[in-house]
């Protein structure tokens, strides 16, 4: 997709379970392992009362979303602000949303809300993209 | 560690090589099959002229730096600022850097000035993250 | 095995159970992050109440079961024809069966019926396969 | 995408590098060890010089071409047949491409050509399949 076939308002989605296995493969690539997140003992006694997955792996499905569909391949992610804003508990359904809100022709430049939202619709995650778009 | 064992200016490192593997895994857990991540024969013609990482699998270093080193196990993710300002190649080894820059007691909020480093060096990622710490 | 072993009605079986961690990373190698698969949200209200493994992983079970015991390492596969009858479900208990249902001695071709079958003894998978045994 | 957007000839593909993460994988999954794909050093004195992929592997990308992009989600996977013409590398790029050749009205069953070529454009996997659409 060029430059020229976006417009403000565009949006796509990308959803998937956060399962298990996630968050141990998650944990194994980047060398967290936060005992929220691999140590269930004590998960269970901690803030949130079970295991939960890594915030940062829930940025990466908007990475994906970004990637695989608005704007798509080609695309260069330029940054990311990201806030954390609920937990993400082993076998939540997430659902990464990206939306167009700022086109700048001059540079090619697309700025997108992006959220990631739970099964029952609450947002887990928020912030804005930019991507360059090729010439 | 509490928040009143913090002090501006302390700082923490994780180096870590980012391995084909990683990358393949990666795809497998966020789904962003980007040409630029898993074809090599497009990535040789594309803009870098080889897969590159995906620029989030750097970020969750930074994560795992936070979780494992400072301030450590307990703090809460609030926030993180990402620019991805290099490319990351599949064997460049990457090092999160983070470093406090303001406390808030108040709130016992932690803002750090947060970075990754290639093998040269080499800027691939800065931002800043905010934690908050337990009372 | 030599292709002077072989006789019709021999047979051989294999039996795994299908975890989500399977489906997780089969998904991670194949790309195919199908909502029947990946989402349990979306698997819930669809067609069959709960996500599903996806069919081609049952098909490497019978791969499996001709390249480790009929009629074993040095066959080379030459073709497979598979009917997917039913959907396998997280956690399905996968027997895989193959059985020598024609020798063709001049080329040194292994006809072998197929199947998989799941716990309740009900085939998920039907088909048949040829293989070239060495000279 | 509903029976009726589909018309003879459309076509979709998908590629991706093989990797040795991928075939590590796949084998740990299914069960195939079979020193073609596990053994360096009997691989390396065998038929191909070197490990290979698992062909049911490469069967995968296709059904993934299927589920994702033509027909899409939604439709039913009924059957394939598989041809292995040549053998997969380790570090092989493979473009699965899917085909309509012929639509049944009636009972909403799409037949499709599927092919696997590597870098070369050498045809390694070929066949058919048919899928049922969604009422």
């Amino acid at each position: 997709m060029g430059f020229d076939a976006l417009a403000l308002g565009q949006s796509a989605e990308f959803t998937k379970t956060i399962t298990e296995t996630d968050v141990v493969l998650y944990a194994g690539i980047t060398g967290d392992f936060n005992p929220a997140h691999v140590d269930a003992v004590a998960a269970a006694s901690g803030q949130f009362g079970e295991r939960i997955a890594h915030g940062m792996l829930s940025a990466g499905l908007i990475s994906a979303t970004l990637a695989m569909k608005l704007p798509g391949p080609g695309a260069i992610y330029l940054s990311q602000q990201l806030r954390f804003t609920r937990p993400v508990k082993i076998g939540d359904t997430i659902t990464a949303r990206v939306e167009i809100v700022e086109l700048v022709a001059e540079r090619r430049h697309v700025r997108l809300a992006t959220t990631c939202r739970n099964q029952q619709g609450k947002t887990v995650l928020d912030g804005e993209a930019v991507v360059l778009m090729p010439a």
